[in-house]
């Protein structure tokens, strides 16, 4: 039980073999389809975990800024591909990056596509993202005027080599996936048919979790790139790309107060580390997370669950189960599955595995 | 517009005029209602800022972590005050801190007195945190077994010395602030009833900024602790705390694609830079933040207003007016004032101020 020992403050808790599981089983997906998995490191941000990707043959990651990419460059990965409409104000640092580390953008519009071919130091790899569909980012599938413009910008100059298409239907989160991934086919096949003849080797690529997760059929996709699932979390569980038992990290929180007349618990835990993504309950209330317990090799799930049902900026309220209520103390470290695992983990900066290492993320510490 | 030009990526602003009016107009107030100023840092969180509340003569101040005071230790204040239940857990770091800064703690339970006074190395002042009536923590006005227990506790030890009662409603952000307000009097006024005698010195203080900013009556209160005025925020504007002119922070994001079609504007500024909180508008659609038009001595407020309406990790989706969708360009720089700007700081962890000076922020390095 080393690693609980050492957590006196809110710390976050990694299993490596859940992670590590979350990779294989998805490898093996798509190894079985016959898509490239390109892993979205925007969940872990870390460099240890891209080792453990390594390991398992995968050269190439993406990521959602080029801050981020930074962090995760000349670790031996082929190719980093930022998955976020190229930032034009960006493009010194992403011309210095460019030249030490092979990297791959996305390009939502003329205007940055003229801008890139008069302003990248080298040739690089785009995308064209495609909107999904729920209108968050991307050119819409039968924008072809906006594409054709792209494409014949990136042809007329030597800086702009076409990749392909990326898609990400997030609205996978909320909506029904089936029918969006019949639409999502529909579109990509679309997109495949106007432009196979002229990029017969372009990359397709989807992007989200429960998609990947769940669907089988990714019509013309050559390649995939969801991310939550190395950590997964209680939204997945919901939308139902994975059961608790696949959830790879817990926020670890000391008990400062048991409260036995309402049946709450007060913990060292609030928004600044879980976030403050909820899950609406059909009662109305919101859940921030749920209470597992630790132990000396990660955690248990209790029978009965006990929510977070309220956070602060450092607060957090749980309301316990009978059970928990009943063998809980002041000083007690308990355990929260998270409800978004990309943001807790951008809150925390750091893991702890239950091996009692600490492993790397983005902008964090792991010696402070 | 020196400060403008070097921002590329997203970037916390401040204006500290602002900020230091808002520091002026509390101090103004408390003085004039004879109560003592205890500015919440858990807000800006800065060093810096620190020595804008010293030079306005504050010699201590509020945090919510040991963490958080480790870090603002040292730094010439008297005294810094944790307004969280102490996390028995960190005694260890406590002690160590205590040595170096004269620190102020808050009980809510018996259990975690006797272990205090036990465990503190030096005697230390502490207050009784009193539950406001919306159950996130602190101990039940009515409930003297408690309260007695733990003076009883402090009185046959040496290691505690009680300084007074902490109430900190932070319902008035949900509620009707008036009657929160008469019974959080009502409350404090019993507990000086019963408890004054013994303790003629006792402080007795209120912790919110909605109440701070908008009450006359504080009641038996001698001190106030409110963090957030020192930045305000579109929730306290809501409240009616304050003005969208008493804003301190707004959240400086490069455009990276305009939809003239659906008149959205996409940005990099997501839910890792403002924090997921929202206001949610009657309309049934959400407000993680409004648009401000940024210019060489910080930002103006437009006159027709554009809201983020959804966010990612690292998307912002603005629904923009006519006229901010007529004269944005790819690669503009616009700023959002935050929603919740306790978060937002927390999330940036620094600040470029309009005198274009980097602005430090726990956890965070200025430098990179």
């Amino acid at each position: 039980m080393d690693y609980l020992k050492s957590i006196s403050s809110p710390t976050l808790i990694v299993k490596p073999e859940i992670v590590q599981a979350n990779l294989d089983r998805m490898l093996a997906k798509a190894e079985r389809l016959g898509l490239n998995l390109i892993p979205h490191f925007k969940t872990p941000q870390s460099v240890e975990i891209g080792k453990w990707a390594q390991k398992r043959g995968i050269d190439e990651i993406t990521v959602s800024s080029i801050k981020m990419a930074k962090y995760l460059s000349e670790q031996g990965f082929k190719s980093i591909h930022i998955a976020f409409p190229f930032n034009i104000r960006e493009i010194e640092a992403f011309n210095q990056l460019n030249d030490l580390q092979t990297m791959s953008i996305q390009i939502v519009s003329v205007d940055t596509a003229r801008f890139l071919s008069q302003n990248l130091s080298i040739q690089t790899s785009f995308f064209i993202e495609i909107d999904a569909g729920y209108g968050r980012t991307g050119v819409r599938f039968d924008d072809f005027e906006t594409i054709d413009s792209i494409l014949s910008i990136a042809e007329s100059a030597n800086k702009l080599k076409f990749l392909g298409f990326y898609v990400h239907p997030g609205h996978t989160y909320y909506g029904e996936i089936q029918k969006i991934y019949d639409e999502t086919r529909s579109t990509l096949n679309l997109l495949k048919t106007r432009y196979y003849s002229v990029y017969p080797d372009m990359d397709i690529r989807i992007g989200d979790t429960p998609g990947c997760s769940l669907m089988e059929d990714f019509g013309p996709a050559t390649s995939i790139g969801p991310g939550n699932f190395m950590f997964y979390d209680l939204m997945q569980v919901k939308i139902g790309s994975c059961t608790r038992d696949d959830i790879a990290i817990a926020l670890a929180v000391p008990v400062v107060d048991v409260n036995k007349q309402n049946g709450k618990i007060l913990v060292h835990g609030g928004g600044v580390h879980l976030s403050k993504d909820f899950i609406q309950m059909d009662d109305e209330s919101k859940c921030f997370g749920e209470v597992v317990l630790l132990n000396d090799t990660g955690w248990g799930i209790p029978e009965h669950t006990s929510r977070v049902v309220s956070v602060s900026q450092e607060h957090g309220v749980i309301q316990a189960s009978e059970n928990l209520l009943s063998s809980v103390r002041i000083g007690d470290i308990i355990g929260i599955l998270p409800v978004h695992s990309c943001m807790t983990a951008d809150c925390m900066k750091k893991y702890l595995s239950t091996n009692s290492e600490w492993i790397d993320h983005a902008e964090g510490s792991v010696t402070s």
